[in-house]
């Protein structure tokens, strides 16, 4: 997989309530697309980062975190500009929600550039991959994207729309227009992004919509699950109740390992099946990418759950 | 508002169980009437705290915090003792049950005087306030609130009977003659101290014998919610179930919140609903006034559970 | 009670997930035996401990501990070879579920053997108490529960099967073997470990076949509770929903709970419902005896469920 | 005193290092002149802070904490753009020097305009001071403090020159267009910033120089104390060695306590001094205004010196 | 020894500065008698504490960590009123000092009376010994030390002036009666206690006058080190300058390490030259009993400065 | 540069004191020849890695976090054994001290063999280093250090004598036997180490004799500095004065910065001066590579000390 975004510095609270109450914060690496490489490379695929990093002590912590994790980061960029961060609010003021709290305006990787895109990597790539957080964060950063799209059929894309980063009518506005341009492969969404993005927030008919740019849609449904369409028909893959430390990433777990899984032969439905437990172990910790599961952890946490 | 209390430093136990197994303490600032104090700011009124705090540490980080908050400190008096303090010990025996352990016999707090409250300043109140607690911690700080009480017909109380600090016998004796004395706008309760108080738990039943001291009767019942009695009958507002961490101070929470939002011109139903999103809030997090929230919090928690 | 088996350390994740990415450790002192043996002591009997432990900060750390605790260490011997450690991964792969990564082979502890078996301290106790794992870690240390058990008829065992110490093959062989050399008064097991001692894991079917070998079996169901088995019929006690921060030691919780009021007179269903209570408060924290509950502790539990 | 710039929350590293390696950092509220204002207040003068905050949690939480601690808040604004931020990263690469890592490029605060500046208020201030650092954030800062020295001929100055934020040649020339413009009273400085803007970093002979702008010269010299020059001659004081674990906010502690005790009639020796004293203190704890001291604390601080 | 005194739980500032800004404390079991015992036990000696503890949480914790460690419990008693705690401040206003602050009064220990004195346990001691502050705590805890001291002739006693407890004039009416009555064979004192008891603060004269009542003096110097005076003239033993963490406890490290090997039958010369590192390692870290070494760990280090 | 060696987890006491009172210990990854490693790479060099680790948890941890620093783990073997991991006590029993605890009997590390040692890379590096430790650790480790030094003629070899490891005698044997049948380029020792090795231990006698085996000897004598000797003479570079959290490491900072250095072209008495500023940073934090220093760093911290 080949994917394009901007890796962040995540200070998530040490302790849950409004930020100003907040006395110690912990340092992860995140960022939606990053999650998904890590997702990937944890089941055993590789997973190409495209994108820019500052050149400071986050840019470097970023870089040897991905390394070290197995994702190739030989094409990303150091730049002069500072490497984005944000603030993680739990659990205030709406319990088990978590809020992101944004320094990364003119961050080194919103200057994601299409010049930054390699033609030849791109067109090798067996998946190209990105999110509507590219698209909103920099002109550059969209273009690089669409430019990305152009290179290569095999498209997967996740809606995540931040609106902290851009109005309900950019979002929509640009996602339908790279969509209608570069129809996916596999659309990971869900449905607030769905209510946005077609008017429509029930995941049968905003998928029925949204199918008309993707041969698969995963539609995810936060704790309840997530829904499968595609030529087979529709699946649903319940989730499971577990006490909730930070949802952040767990969108993005979800994705991950599905198209990862996918790429690696296994049915959608079993993928999903999988791609529900990534994302349940996701949400019990702080960090986005420290839970992603390998198959072996994800096999043991299904059949434990089969006893009960 | 004016409040008349004793304000604490509360050492709360940052891992759970038996505190001789506790290795490390957080501080907090609490005291039910200043808890009280912060969620009436919070939510845009003024609140006048009397009372006292140790010429100490402990004293100063008591008056930099409300003061922070928004609170009118200009009231209280440094004293020669030393700020009263508790531990709470969280979980153990009873889970999700918090356990306070009082270092405040004789502390300044405690040394509240009638010569303390301003006369002026409690007449032109829209509102006077005082809990149990202050009824018990000394006979000078009894005679204070029955001093207030006598010069404001606008009262509100919170029974709050701790069992630490005083008999059963003592706590009906003294409340019940408050009652009597000087009847109050807002009563606030719950079914335990109904019991010590008129021998009753049941919440209608009780209800209906403390309304004759009462216009307004708030019955507490933990995690289950609340009710509501006045003229225009009965209203129940149900709590959500949330992750605890520690109940400490949930009821000021409540209260605070409550009368805050009915001082401002809501209905008490509608008040009520409100606070009861603030006493959830509050049992999240160690500390008993970080989690207080606005009116856009609350707003913002109500949405949410809407659309679930 | 004389106990014979090995205190460890405990390095317990003071953040779950994989340890890879935990930075933390918290320090417990641990062992199933040792567990037993703080319980039995917290209720109010006396506990001989037999074992050793390295001449080591940890070794001295355990002996320590358990001396304050009031397990009589007399007999606990100082060994050239290190004091054995774990640590605890939480809840993953498995939700509420926590994994032990030993550190324990050749320790002091596994240098247990027949000559540290005092003849006349063993033929003296009230009960003579071990465990499966003190069968597993070495066979003088199996020799060594062979002897004590030959010494005194008054034997309790629990199981603790731990297949990072042996096989299933192993376990069964040992096990049996001990149980038909030397039958027990009261045997603790679960369902898991019944599966592969006797092929069977309901529950009555189980106890049935045990029975055999034991005057009563405890058959311990996790979360859902536990069941008695005895002359005097069966006896189920539910188990109680709590969040779980780690599940390790709740079965020495219980086993040495429900002995200790066993040896003080209790019913063995009384003994049970409280030793439910023991198990209940032990998951809600790190460490496997610091949430070990007096009577008066495990008296207001069940005052507080008997409200709701 | 009335103070115009920029409130920052500093986010300090827990353990010292390259900030990619640490993992944990504590939240403070920092930023020059409001370290000013605190050590002014502290020492029993008022302090009015002109400036703008973000309408987030961490401006709140900036507010909230001057508030408390005494300072004037009223004037400042609440401004649609983030509060700024910076990381601390301490001990590394020089041993006890600390670097900041700002996030601060269009925050709330850089957007201070002279629109902001009250023109009364500016002119009743018995002093009126900055930094610096505002004329460093935004020309919009910049002109304000122009403004603000325009309006009252009291005026103390900290050169505070962070490279960070513009070159050596644009700090020369703004801050001695300041000085032309608007010579002070009280000019704080150090060896390093007077290089930079008058080319020579002897403290005498760079004080004779910046004495053409100053009636007073506060030449700041690290661990090794600071020296007063006036019109009635130079004094040192040097400074004491004590345990560093933060460098940050030390010079503004110098600088506040100076002014404090001068304004409360203070000779300027005495009140270097204790100034020194200030800053020592400072340095030993990871914040910037927690260990800023009271007169009382200042003295019992050099009594214990004396002994020695 | 027996010992009579009260032991104390103590919170200790996690970071430095004044307590207003400490969030977290950390818990351990003090007070200079159980120092003194615990300094005793860990060098091979036995030692008997009469005292009292609340019937509380850190009542049990006090106790189970004396046993822990060695130290004889049996006639330690519970009493109904609260265990007495003390916070620690560090490094503020003083750098490398820190400040006590109580919450004892009326506590459970300072309800020792001499009804608590066991005759026949206090006779039959090698040494009965106790300090200036249980002499100040309360008068029944007075009478107890008079009366221990009365029943055996083999006295040590440490000044041990506590300026928050009494008056100077108190303590040396107090203590210089019971000197006087009493003779002991070990006074532990310093040049501050001196300067109140005997107006006298140079070592060497303070010593002359002192050991009118006293064979044996130990004249503490702080860092400086420690001077010994009697029959054989005079010694003086150096101190070792390390990184001060926190110097609650450093004295009584220092005087329970020379009498427990003056007892073991060490030189009074070389006991004091092993209870300077006692003293030494004490002041390291926070916590007074912790870092008391046994024999192996002093000689370990004074290998290690022979090499330098 | 190949290394051979064993990665290990260190988990470091996060407060000093012996370890039976430290309740929290941090999680590194160690290891001499892998913090070589990582010098050598931070510096701008590869560093081939050649070892074992457990498959386990530990054993991905030190992958991840190797890979993600720069170094090349393709030969890293996974083995069944666990991962070697090691705790580290500090300050006591003597200050400023470090003491390893090992678990690395059997470990996965130890297991390393002959085999292991791919002999094409070995032969084609330029440079293969390895230390006494590999060589204590197991036999079949040993001898995969012969196998590699005879193969490569341009070796370097650290002593670091380990006593915990193995006797004085064997240290010497193997070791002088080493250096007898494969003389190295580069020797990097310490005087305890020499004396050992060619009983003398002053850094000029000791040199000379080891210069036998070594063009180039580092002799390294603690907080001093360390001593160069080649056929160019001898040179001194001396240390630098910083708080010292934790010296475990140090050495091996020193030998990976002059090698890397050294390999780089730079002269090799530059290099022992920037290898002396890299042990001195390293000494400064909990960790042995998370301080490792880069070019620029090196140069930024030897600029600051010219201005003093």
């Amino acid at each position: 997989m080949v994917t394009l975004g901007e890796i962040l510095i995540e200070l998530n609270a040490v302790t849950s309530g409004p930020l100003r109450h907040v006395n110690y914060f912990e340092k992860h690496v995140a960022g939606s697309e990053a999650n998904y490489c890590v997702a990937f490379v944890r089941l055993g695929n590789n997973c190409v980062y495209i994108g820019r990093v500052g050149r400071d002590e986050f840019g470097h912590n970023a870089i040897e975190w991905l390394r070290g994790k197995g994702v190739n980061v030989d094409h990303v960029k150091f730049d002069d500009n500072p490497t984005g961060i944000f603030f993680v609010q739990r659990d205030y003021p709406v319990p088990l929600h978590s809020e992101s709290i944004y320094y990364r305006k003119g961050s080194a990787g919103s200057r994601l550039s299409p010049e930054d895109v390699d033609e030849n990597l791109v067109r090798g790539g067996d998946l190209v991959h990105s999110t509507g957080i590219t698209l909103a964060i920099s002109s550059s950063a969209r273009d690089s994207v669409f430019k990305a799209f152009s290179l290569n059929g095999n498209r997967s894309f996740d809606t995540n729309i931040r609106l902290k980063l851009w109005t309900p009518e950019e979002a929509r506005t640009t996602i339908m227009k790279l969509l209608k341009d570069y129809p996916v492969k596999y659309l990971i969404t869900d449905v607030d992004d769905s209510r946005i993005l077609v008017g429509e927030s029930d995941p049968d008919r905003a998928s029925a919509i949204l199918r008309e740019y993707a041969e698969v849609v995963v539609m995810k449904q936060g704790p309840k699950g997530a829904s499968l369409y595609h030529d087979g028909g529709k699946y649903f893959s319940p989730g499971y109740s577990v006490p909730v430390e930070d949802v952040t990433g767990a969108g993005d777990a979800l994705g991950g390992t599905f198209l990862s899984l996918v790429m690696s032969g296994f049915s959608m439905e079993k993928a999903l099946d999988y791609a529900i437990v990534s994302s349940t172990l996701n949400v019990m910790i702080r960090g986005d990418q420290e839970n992603l599961p390998g198959l072996s952890e994800i096999e043991a946490f299904l059949k434990e759950m089969d006893k009960k």
